[in-house]
This record gives structure tokens, sequence and C-alpha cells, in this order.
């Protein structure tokens, strides 16, 4: 039997690369293989690396040239109060994070959020989208091209949808820009976030559309998609889930437990989230709802770059006819998923199963659908939170207290 | 003693916060007591999650609500060549992530460039901003507040510096939008992300400004920072490092190594990464920088929803005189530290050893340089790796093989 | 009889104002007395104003208070050869400026495309949008009027098509923002540029929308129309005309004509017009588009605040298999008519005339067609001249001859 | 003597080209000749297009190829009243535009604010800009190209300061993208809108940064200027004039002559104006300054195209304590001049002699900086009447009345 001893020594002897090991050894064993490689080379104990609690193998489809695991602090916040198309109920939230104070932030704002009887979340848009560029022999053939996307819309469909058991494919939006015609393709992807089922069913498109056409394919992603970026594509027509969160809180509890106004807090939000973000050329007009994004898709097996376009997100605050409070929170491209990717790992498993909202939903879509609406509903709370402590003016002394 | 079901009791019986446990028992059964009471009202088993291998007490400053830990998978790549103005020499670049394909794409990609001889790096501009907003009377008194602040540096720099060890002021922007003037403050926060520090030292220097003219301040943060959103002024004019790499690699390399074509990559850059980013009205003109600046994040304890900066990012390829490819990337605004927030955490700090960046640099300042110039060449890999994967069309069949 | 004297005694003395003559006198009368108020008042002549070519009656639609008018220098450039969609031939191109050297750049431009055989132009979207907003009680009745909205696209259709004879509904894309809900209807105005038909067409539609869901119409335009602002929604999607123009260039040519060669103009291209623009967070790829179409908007009666949504442009450039240069350029958002608005005045009729395409096309919308292509010819033609002349290095010294 | 029918002749006989007419002829002629040309070819009868009220060879520096002229109609609101940085009085606006209800809607404005006792306006930043871009070997010789502009920036001002007898060099900003370096000069150019002026004298710079450093000019305009294109950096940073406008308006006097409330007009800007344009991926969160500055800069000899970053504008609302209406414009890259360009030809300087300001000012930059706080008044005007008008639901009838 290989041991990661033998391994390590026939890395350094240039017999093995690291990323062949799997191929030697079981998964743990070229883990740890890994880390003595890297202890010897650079002298560090990698201890705390090993010190992770899943099978290696496990861990197969989501990482290569594995040595042990990141430990990110996990904490709870709630219970939230939801009142969804999708979601429904009180759920803990879980949160996964380095960043001092957020967890307070957010609870605080859940609290609130409960005692004026819960947040209202929706859904309002939904869709996957991939957009492959091909290039073509000038204007007048990107002309004919989408021509003829627009005409055999149905011929590209039953092309993509043959590649999914799940999907389905709802459009596809064409952009010409010289002799570049870029697809948007968008689709349903049920409870899956759905970019890699999304990329596999519009290859399958692309194969049809330069068999039948001149256009040749560049890149199977033109970047129209967008995956990862921030674009306005994505903050005006969205990706994933468009989802929005809103509460409307009595006045009283916003000068009881907020410790400022409705009028104090509309006027910070219209200052900093409205024009502030205007001006900084932004397409996020929020606090820091990327903060509440990335913590609950760490938590739950979300892919952390799509924090990117979790944070094209607008909050608005107004006051009510009788004094209160409104405020709302819409991101415009949440791309989750509560099955595949990411999800599969125990302990972001584990985070799905806090919110009840594992696997596959019932019915298909409606678990994904929930865990955009408690995602909104966690970055609603760590908004108003943050607002109202703007208002009463404790965001540096807050973080000098907790954050380190 | 108290033990972990008391607690959970008394939270069932409504006697205590789930935030209040950690002034009752210590952090360890605070968080036991926290996944009972989740566990007894959702039926989940938090087993997984309770397996974290640090005290709790020692993530105090990075959670609060603490249950446990999310464990992401953890790996190595490289080593990677790199000619830095702060980093030199080979590194194992750790990432942590959940997408499966990541690291094998970035690993190829730093095989390639060290085919080459390596990577060069440089940060080419830094500073950590915050932005307080003010109210002023009106757009006269705008003036006069700009005009103020124009002719007061000093006296700001005094106030805002006497809060910090390290950091120092760098300049004062001021924007004007009616009766709201926001004040870009920049800093030179050493090894620090800064963001505390900086947010600590304007609060300072706010108090001098609401002392000695007639503006108010109406919140820290007035979204021209701007931390967390995407926003031109970040991809713009920078925020943390801005930090460019590159390479030059021969056509025989491209050719042998990544099965395609200087052309081919040089093609797909401009119609995907550029005009397609272009049409998407995006601030990220890269395939997925975000993709390694998140795991890179991850490993070493930066702050997981700043990926929202560090997508702002430019990928450049071009040929070269003598039929080579040249390869770059340049990210506006990343901002990372190798000192405070989540690098004191036990399985960061080990990704920060990996790469001998641990802990304050010498000059202050250069760890986290470095390590700015270790995420680019990272980013740098990647995006070579998956412009050639796409120029030989095996992106969804890559994702197919080793996604899922 | 009232005489231009005894009005402005009248307006002087406070018994009338300067927009209530045209009630009390002939418009040219009326146009008289206001400049004798004015020239009373500031001690200036006015004569050059007054020095208008058309009865002030004629004007009446255009504009109020009127005084006479501004003369702007025009001039022709071509012919240009172009094979468009809707356009077809030579045209001469009218161009109205004060911004010397433009013309010469386009001629130069037009030159060298008409030896290369022509340009080719293309329209490759097309829809005048209107967006209103709506308030509703939060985002649950957000999510029911969109679906709504959605189940009820006849019923819309018919309410805004009942208001014009021309045009058609194509669709109506929703947006939710909190309690917010951006509606935009999407016309094909034919050879309207049909902002007007659009707008009341799409008041009826709101008032079907307002009858029939407890939405309340806050504003017939909420932005996301959009209308004369930079925004990405044009840049991407398209308003308007999206229309492209292409030509390919023998390497001879570009050598000798130009005095460059096509590697020149595209790392011109792609260093400034693409990654210069990206770094500038910019939604126009070009070099200088908007002054082609400021001035063609002049010459042939645009409104020339639709002069920023021109600007969404995109120009690529590359090298041809056999060593030329391909050179395109894609305005995303071109508002044109040749009816209606400023199409009816004298001086910008004939501009059009010179086009041939005054009036109604046949079919309906081809001579609007036919004026974004011939725009885009001529944007192409600046983007080739500027670009070329910026590879032989006179850009400042083309100014210092022909500029002041 | 040469007559315009023998130039006609020999254009059409493939002797002359048109642009070579002057050489031949006087001025007039050879606009005539062209007339003919086009006349002859095309059927069109230009006679309207002659009809011009200057010598042609007045216009020489503004135009080539000329024909005639376009006539726009011009009219006068006002008196506007405005407490200025530089401007102080009443001013009649003069307005040259096609678009009907435009002067009537600002007309309505200034009466209001008029009322109210008058706008503020302030020009908050000033500088016009130009940037080159330079190629460099790579990433370390673009980080030492930056240390060296930062270590010259005295040379490089003695350098393009000796270019204008006015201009004043006042910074330089470095940006870089992998082996692109792109310096963003920017200067006080007084009263011209000293784009050529910049051209020249950066020009002049870049042959010191050729002559000292390894940096190749590649462009003398790399687009981080920005000219003439919607672009993030001067929205944020400014271009020409950053220049704001105020008022505030009595709550009666909302009431009574614009028929509508504080609190609607604060809603309608809200939704429209902030959030609908933060949705919409915007540069421009306002209503419709794009018309406004269109119409002044028309009749003022501006550049039209420059009307795209006047476009950037950000419009505010809010309830004052006393139940009033505060409402603000502020626009960010406002490029305007006195001097120079179209301000010359006749009809454009009477625009500016309406407003006094023709010409060079005392202090130098004066008059500019006047005309900027001008034409942001009128841009103020216009929103506050447009604002008003939605929130009274005559938009589309007021366009029914007036616009066709």
């Amino acid at each position: 039997m290989t041991t990661a001893d033998d391994l390590a020594d026939r890395v350094r002897d240039g017999e093995l690369r690291i990323h062949e090991l799997e191929a030697h050894a079981d998964h743990d064993t070229a883990a740890e293989a890994r880390r003595l490689v890297v202890e010897r080379e650079t002298g560090v104990d990698l201890e705390t690396i090993a010190d992770y609690g899943f099978p290696a193998a496990e861990a197969e489809p989501n990482i290569e040239n594995m040595i042990g695991a990141a430990q990110v602090p996990m904490g709870v916040v709630g219970p939230a109060t939801v009142d969804g198309g999708a979601a429904d109920g009180e759920y803990y939230l879980p949160l996964a994070t380095t960043e001092g104070a957020l967890l307070a932030s957010v609870n605080r704002g859940l609290s609130v959020i409960g005692a004026a009887g819960g947040a209202t979340a929706r859904v309002t848009k939904s869709g996957m989208t991939r957009a492959p560029v091909f290039r073509v022999d000038g204007v007048a053939e990107a002309a004919e091209t989408v021509e003829w996307v627009g005409e055999n819309f149905e011929t590209l469909r039953e092309a993509a949808e043959a590649t999914t058991s799940h999907g389905e494919l709802l459009g596809v939006e064409p952009y010409v820009v010289g002799d570049s015609v870029y697809l948007r393709f968008a689709y349903d992807t049920k409870d899956a976030m759905g970019m890699n089922m999304a990329t596999i069913a519009t290859g399958e498109a692309c194969d049809v559309i330069e068999a039948e056409t001149d256009a040749s394919l560049v890149a199977l992603s033109g970047n129209l998609c967008s995956d990862k970026k921030p674009a306005a594509v994505n903050a005006v027509e969205g990706r994933g889930r468009s989802v929005s969160a809103d509460v409307e809180i009595p006045r009283e509890t916003v000068e009881k437990r907020l410790h400022t106004s409705p009028e104090a807090i509309v006027e910070i939000n219209t200052r900093k989230n409205l024009v502030g973000s205007a001006k900084a050329g932004s397409l996020g007009f929020n606090a820091h709802v990327a903060n509440a994004v990335a913590a609950m898709f760490l938590a739950t097996g979300q892919d952390e770059a799509q924090v990117v376009e979790g944070a094209n997100a607008i909050t608005t605050a107004e006051t009510t006819a009788d004094g209160g409070l409104y405020v709302s929170v819409s991101l415009a491209s949440l791309e989750v998923g509560t099955v595949g990717g990411g999800t599969k790992l125990p302990t972001q498993a584990a985070g799905l199963e806090i919110l009840g909202l594992r696997g596959g939903g019932n019915p298909a879509g409606s678990n994904a659908d929930a865990l955009a609406e408690a995602i909104a509903v966690g970055a609603l709370a760590g908004e108003l939170s943050l607002l109202a402590a703007l208002g009463s003016r404790h965001l540096s002394s807050a973080h000098a207290d907790l954050g380190r």
C-alpha cells in the first residue's frame, strides 16, 4: 500500500505531480501526501487544515489537489419570519463568515422584523443564463443569424432540453456587435443553481446553430451571461432569481428597538444607498447586502464567486402613511440551488437542513425559490440594522467592540 | 456549571435569547447549546458543523451566535513562479472552493506560466477608502465645505492618524450632489485590509469637520467608498490594491501545452472578455477572475463579501512580435490583508503560511502587497487556462468530467 | 394691428409675459417682440438670430418663446456607398456642426470605404420604449402585478394601439424594486422616432392597469425607458434602432490611403476603444461616434438630446485572413425618425431630402431604418478616419490646422 | 472668375473633389457649387439651406464641405434669477431646439424658481482632461512608468504649459491595465472648453514621456479622458465643470403654481430619477437634463456631441423642515466655453451675449463658470417642471398639446 510519505517522496523526486496523487492512493492519503509536500517545502504545519470532517473522496466533485478544509465559523440568526412565495414560516438562517458584527447585525434586524410581524418575500423573475459568442462574416450575416435564431427557437429548445431531465429553455436573446453575435440562453433550472446544466444544454444548441447557419462558435460563454462579473445585464435583466423582500415597521418599534426614526433611516438610505451609489457609478444601491449573501452562500454550499452578482441589489426606504417605516431589498441576480455543487458537502448540507431546504423541492424549484427568499430576508435584516446603526452613529464603535 | 442542555432549555423557555449564551457559559458550550436549540426545533443533526478544529473563543472577533464551522475543501496549486514588487520566487497557492475544475484549471495555467519562466506582478496603486456623507444647507455650503476640506487636509490627517499606529491618510477626494457632500478618504493601511482602521480614523476626522464647518454627518459610509458593491469608483480609481500580473508564453508552449494558438486566445479574449463584457455593461472584463479571488480569499481569511470588488478586473491578450502570447490581468480593487480579520483563524492562518505571508511584512505592507500579487498570478493562471479551454472547446465537457 | 414694439412695451410694463405673445400677434411679430424685450434689457443686437428662413408659425410644434434661429454650418460628405437592409446605393451625408475637422474626417473615411467597395449596414433590433413606474403595496403585490401584466398583454396591446394608427406594441418587460413596478413598453413606431407615440399609447395602457389592478401610476416615465440619459438598459437591450455597419478594407488601401497598417489600427482600437473604455467604466466603446450622430441629427431634424443614447456604440477592428482590415461600429440605441418632430423644419427637411429619406417609407419604417443605417455608416467612416489619424499621430496637428 | 456652375461641372467630371472647392473659389461660391452638385445628383432643392446669415469664410474653423446652415428655432426663457459663484443676477436663457414643450417647461420652472427667490449655483470642480495611452513592455515597466510620472510632474507641467498661454496643468492620474498605461491629464482651461488646448498640451508632454521613458505612445486619447462617450470616469470624477444648482420652494408655491405637493415630487424623484435610474444601470439620475443642456449648447455654440457627458447629472428632491420643497441638480461633467469653437459664429455669439457671457471673463474662467451655472439653473428648472408635470399627470397631454 502506498503511503503519504511515499507519494510525497515521489513528488519531490519529480516522478509524480501534485494533481496526480489520487491515481495512486485513496483521496485522504493523497491529501495527506500533498500536505507533506507543502510542509516539507515551506516548513509550515498544516495540522489544522487536516482536521476536516468528511471523507476526502466525497469532495471529489468540488475540488482537485485537496489538502484538507478551510474552517469558517458558522452561526445562526433568527428565527426569521417569512411570508414568501415559496418560503413560509420561521427559519433560522445559517451564516458562515469571518466578519465580526455581521451576525449580530442581521440578528438584530430579524428581531425587529419579527416584532413587526415578519417580512414578505417574492421571486419575481427566474432564469439561469449562458451566452455563447459566434463569429459571423459581417453585419449582414449577423442579421441573418439573429433572424434564423428567432425562427428556429423550437429547434434550439429541443436540442438544449435533450441534455437535461429538468431544465427548460425559456428564451434566447440575441445581441449583435459587428461580426460577433451573442445569444443569451435563459433556462428554468428548478432547484439547481444551473450553471452547468445551462452550459451543457447551450453547447448542444450551439452545435445546431453551427450546423444550420454560417455562424462559428468562438466561445461557449461570451460574457453576456454574465457569470461572476459585475455586469448591468444581470442587474437590469436578472440572472438566477430576482428576489425582493420587504417589511413595514411601526414607528414605535423603530424608535424603541432601533433608537432612531423612520425619517432618519429614509434620509440615510437616500443619501447613501441611492444618491451615493449613483455618484459612485454603482450597480449596487445598498449598504452591505453582499455580507448576508456571502455568509449564507458559504453556509449553504453556494458558489462563493457568485457573490459578485448577489451584490446587484437595491434597498429602498419610505415612511408609511401612519408614520412607520417601509424597507425593501431587491436582489436582481441571486444564483442559488439546493441540489448539486457544494450543497452535498456535509456542513453545507447541514446548513440547508437548518433551513429545511436541502435537496429538490416540491414542486421542483420551490426549494431554491425559498432559499432565495430566505437570503433576501437575511439581507433585508442586515440593511435595516446597518441603516439604523448609521442612524445612531455607532458603526465604527460597533466594529471597535465586536470586530477586532 | 451550566451545561449546553440547560442553556438550550432556557432559550426554549424564553429566558435567554440565542445571542446571549456566551454570557452564561464558555464559547464552546454556548455553541453546543445553540446547536441543540436548532436541532430540537428543526430535527436536524448538526454533528458535522460541530466538528470544528479550534476553540470557539478564538473566533469571537469573527462571529456571533456561533454553532460551529463550515468546512470548505482546500487545495493547493502551483508552485507559482512570481517576479513581483513584493512577492518573489515560488509559491504554492492555497484555494478553498466547492467549484469543481477550478483548481485543475488554475494549476494548469500555473504550470504553463512556470514553463514560460514565471509571471510578473506589480501593485500599481494602493489605498483603503471610506467615504462619509454630510448634509449641508445647499450647493453654496457644499462648495464652501469642499473648499474647507481642501485647505485643512493637515488637520484632518492629524485627527485621522491619531486613531491608528500604522495607518496614513493619503488624500481626501470630495464629491458634491446637491446638499450632500461625500468625502472619500484614502489610507495606506499597510498589511491590514484596513476597512475598520479606515472607518475609525475617518470617524475622528468627521468629528473635526462637524466641529469646524456647518456640515452634518449623515453616515460614516456614503457608498462612495465603495465597500462590497459593484461600483465604477472602485473599478476606475481602485480600492485596496490595484494589482496587475502578466506573462509571455512562447508559441510552441501555447500549442503543445494548451492545444490552441495565440491567435485563437487573442480572438476569444477580444470577443468575450472585451467586446462581450462591453455589450453586457460590465465592470469586469475577464473570464472568471472572481473564482481565483474567492477561493484564495477563503483560504487566507479575507472578507468573502469583498470578492465583489475583486471581480473588477480586465484581462488582455496579445500576440507578441515573435508569434508568442502575452496575457495580463489587472485587478483594480483587491482588498487584502495579512493581519487582522479572518487571518488569525487557524486554517486561514495556515493558508497564509503556505504562502509565507502570515502577519505583518517587512517593510510594513509588503506582505499584503505580496498576497495581492500572488492572487493576481492565480487569477492570471485561471484566465489563461479558461481561455485556452474555450479555445479547444471543452468548457462544458471539462465541467461534465470534473464538476458533478 | 399690434406691433412688436407694442408687445415689448406691454411685457416691460408687466401686462404680458414673454410666453403669451403669440396670443396677441402673428408668430413672426411675437418673435420680433421678444427680441426687442431682450435687446432692451441686455443691450444686445439680435439681428443675426432674426435672420431665419422660415415662417415662425411653422416652428410652432417645435418651440415656444421663439426669437429666431440658431444657424449651424451644414456640409455634406460622401458619397457614402451603403449596402443596407433598407438603405441601398450612394448617399451624400448631411452634417451640421461647429466641430472643425469633423466633416473632413468623415469624408476621408467615406472615401476609403468607397474605394473598398462600400459599407454594409443592418438594423438588428428595433423598438421605441416607454417605462412607467407604479406604486404597489409591497413585494407581494408587485409579484401579482407582474403576473397580471404577463397574462393580459393582449388587453394592454389593444389599449395602447387604440391611440395610434401606425404604432404596434411589441412587448412589455417588467422590473420590480421593492414596492415599485416598472413596465418597459416597446413599440414599433415605423418611420417616427416615436417617443410621443409611445408615451401616449403607454398612458392608455396605464389607465387599464390602474383600473384592473391595485397598482397606482406614479410617473409615466420611470427612467427604465431610458430617454436622454446614459443607461445600460439602452446600451444592452437597445432603444430605437440597434444598427451596425462594417467594411473590409484591403491592406494596400489602408497603407496608401490611411498611411498606417491594419495592425496599428487594431492595436489602437483595442487599447483605446476597448480596454480604455473598459477602464473608464464606459458604455461607449468607440472613438467619436457621437460626433457623427450629433451632426447628422442636427442636419436631419432629430432630437439633439438623444445624442446621449446615440453614443452607446462599440467599434471593433480586426485583421482579415488576407492581411486587410475589418472595422465595424454597432450603435445600440439610435433613436431616429423621418416624420414628425424636427423633420418638418425647412433646412432639416432638406437634409433628409439630400438622403432621399424624407417622410414615411415604403414599407413603413424603411426610411427610418435607412436613416439609421446611413448614420451608422457615417459613424463608421469617422471611426476609421480617427483611428487612422491616431495611427499616424496627427490628431493634435489636424486640430491645430483645422480646428480653431 | 470661377463660378459655382463651373466648379460643379468639374466635380461632375471628376476633376475636383467636393472638399477641394475652397481652393478654387471663395467660400460662398464653393458652398454654392457643392449645393449644385448635390441638387443635380439628387434633384433636391437646397434653397433653405442656402439661406444662411454669415459669410461662409467665417465658418471655416468650424466646418468643411459647407453647403449652408441648419436653422434650429431659438427662443428665450426666463429671466432666471441666479445666485452663482460666477453668475449673479437675472439672465434670459437662450435655447435652440426642435423639441416642442421644452421651452415652456423650462420657462415654467424658472418662473417658479423666481417666485421662490431664485436658484443658487456653484461650480465645485473644474478641469478639462485628455488621457493618452502608452504601450509598455509589461506590468513591471508599467509600474516604473507610473512612478516616473509621479516624480516628474513638474517636467510634464512645463512641457504641457509651454504650448498654451492660458492653460494650467492641474494633475496627471495614472491607470494601468496590463501593458497599457493611461495618463489622465487635467487642465484649467479658463474660458475655453479646452479640448484642443488639452490635446495639444498633452501631446507635448507625451513627447517628453517618450523621450525619457521606455513607454511608447499608442494614441493621444486612450478613452479615459473620456470625450463624447457615456463613461463613469466623467460621472464620478468630473470633466469640464462639475456644477450644481438648487432651490428651495415654499409649499404654497408648489401647490398653487405647480398643482402638486412637495411629497409627490419627492416620491416621483425617488422612484423615477433615483430608483428607476438605478435599476436601468444608468449614469444619469435625472428626468431630462440633457434637453436643457442640448438646447443651451446649440444656442451658445458649444459642442453638441458633448451633450453626452452633459447628461451625467443627478437630481435630488427633499421636503424641507417647514414643509417646502428642496430640489437640486448636479451635473458632473459639463464641458463649456465662452471663447473658441462654435462660440464665434454669429447666432451663437448672440446667444452668449444674451447671457452677457461672450468672450473671456474677468477673472479668466469666470464666464465659462457662469455659463455652466446658467445651464445648471436651466436644467434645474426643467427638472422641477417635468417632475411637477408628472405629479399632475399631464406629461402626455402636454406633448399632445405642444409636441407635434
